[in-house]
């Protein structure tokens, strides 16, 4: 079933120990975009500049998605620039311009409103409201957040996690919302907060599920060689949602073992990610070789 | 098949979040016999002082562990202090005292001498060698280190670790040993030193085993409440070294199934160490615990 996803379309200047890109297309929404392609059909609302051009909205075409909501307007795209460290596990960012995304409002196609999976990504809490008002009963809304917003926008951020089933954030952000350290305490707490379904994210480390009295884990794949890990968790997340849209049935809970299997297509989304410069590592990949992955974390994680 | 173990055997005073006990019975080979004696007969080879009561022997008389290698000599026992930060991710060694542990110069009682599995622990190279070169073709040979003899007993580490088979170390120590960041890069260059199976231990990001073209990684068991990380790593080096001892099949190489099964059930122990102060979450288990235990490894763990 169609996914729909709201978040940052963007351009990118990366620094990594293994080289550097000026301008890349590249934010949140791509990275999820792109990710979940491979499962559903997915549909993008956002906001860009007149400088993104028929090249840069490529990367959606070439994988199907819609991008009616899409928007348009004169100005910039948004910029964002960043630099990792010598291990990778530290982000400085250098540049943050919104440009045409400060005042962006987000506004669904009519057509977009009865989509049944939504993904509400890393924006203002209250643009993740706004979107989640127009939409007419959807199966499964899924968002993502940041500490800048937990820090500047409890209260707005307490609505949208009200309205939301699942919440897929990283480790830090989970510790910073629920004051709490230990990560079992803190699922706990974020579900007191709305959303039965907790998936935190721990980077190099993999990602944990939370769910009503079970939890999952899955290892990050080791790789020799990580180029560039922007992206990453939003892949992760594109991976876990597209495959819970392709699977899922409707008007029942979601089902463990369909959760437990999305989270590891998640897992290989994210894998193939961090493995090239931007979104190269997702763009030209095959249904034969994201199984293949799979395969590679039954055998990395089996015993009997 | 019987397993010989060589390391300190201290009292400990340590401090965590959770509260502080002054003194009490401790040490590297005392964590690992007493996890490794829950799967197969254990003999722990060390020294102590005279303070060192009946009492204290207690923890391994009551595990059924051989201690006619721990010897006992006039003076004070090694001891130990440390306290661990807010969140345990950190811990500040207060005092090491080596006290009848600086002058040790391990013995084997003569029938030890034809022990099977023998496991090396965090002590001087010089001593794990010394110890190695008594004994008659055992079966496996493991080994543990840390940073203070790699960067001051290198050349002699060298040696210790062309003579065995097995490696057990955490990440901090595979990185300074091998001078590569990427764990996989580390553990290539630690393979290529000697020891051909590598189980690089992460903390509570769990373990990874490296083997011939294999990787097998398992979490940690996700606790909500750490009492004391002290012993964690030496209990799960004693779950994992105790379960190879009686299972593997000598005169073949290591069964791949065996050494999956082996680092959960060293995880299991490394579970149950850090859930109560010192040794005493792991004094007092039974075999259904353990297995129980194990089973929770594989619903967290589980996909199909």
């Amino acid at each position: 079933m169609k996914l729909l996803v709201v978040g940052s379309v963007a351009f990118d200047a990366v620094r990594t120990p293994h080289g550097a890109v000026d301008r890349m297309v590249g934010g949140s929404a791509t990275y999820f975009s792109v990710a979940a392609s491979y499962f559903t059909q997915v549909r993008v609302v956002g906001v860009v500049g007149d400088d993104f051009e028929d090249e840069h909205h490529q990367v959606f075409v070439e994988r199907g998605v819609c991008t009616e909501g899409l928007e348009r307007i004169p100005g910039k795209t948004f910029f964002w620039s960043g630099e990792y460290s010598a291990d990778l596990n530290n982000r400085t960012t250098l540049v943050t311009d919104l440009n045409v995304f400060a005042d962006f409002e987000p506004k669904l196609p009519p057509h977009y409103r009865q989509t049944p999976y939504l993904f509400l990504g890393n924006i203002d809490p209250e643009l993740q409201s706004l979107v989640h008002r127009q939409m007419e009963n959807p199966h499964i809304v899924a968002g993502d957040t940041m500490n800048l917003w937990i820090e500047s926008k409890r209260e707005h951020l307490a609505e949208t996690l009200r309205g939301i089933g699942m919440l897929i954030i990283n480790d830090s952000e989970a510790r910073l919302l629920s004051g709490e350290h230990n990560l079992i305490k803190a699922a706990r707490a974020i579900r007191a907060m709305g959303p039965q379904t907790v998936v935190i994210k721990r980077g190099d480390n993999g990602a944990t599920l939370f769910q009503d009295g079970e939890i999952f884990t899955a290892p990050a794949l080791p790789l020799e060689e990580v180029f560039d890990p922007t992206g990453a968790g939003d892949s992760f997340a594109g991976g876990f949602m597209g495959y819970l849209a392709a699977h899922l049935v409707p008007g029942t809970p979601p089902a463990p073992d369909v959760l437990r299997r999305a989270i590891i297509f998640g897992s290989v989304m994210g894998s193939f990610a961090v493995e090239h410069f931007g979104l190269e590592g997702l763009r030209k990949l095959s249904r034969p070789e994201i199984d293949e992955r799979y395969d590679e974390f039954r055998r990395l994680t089996r015993f009997e």
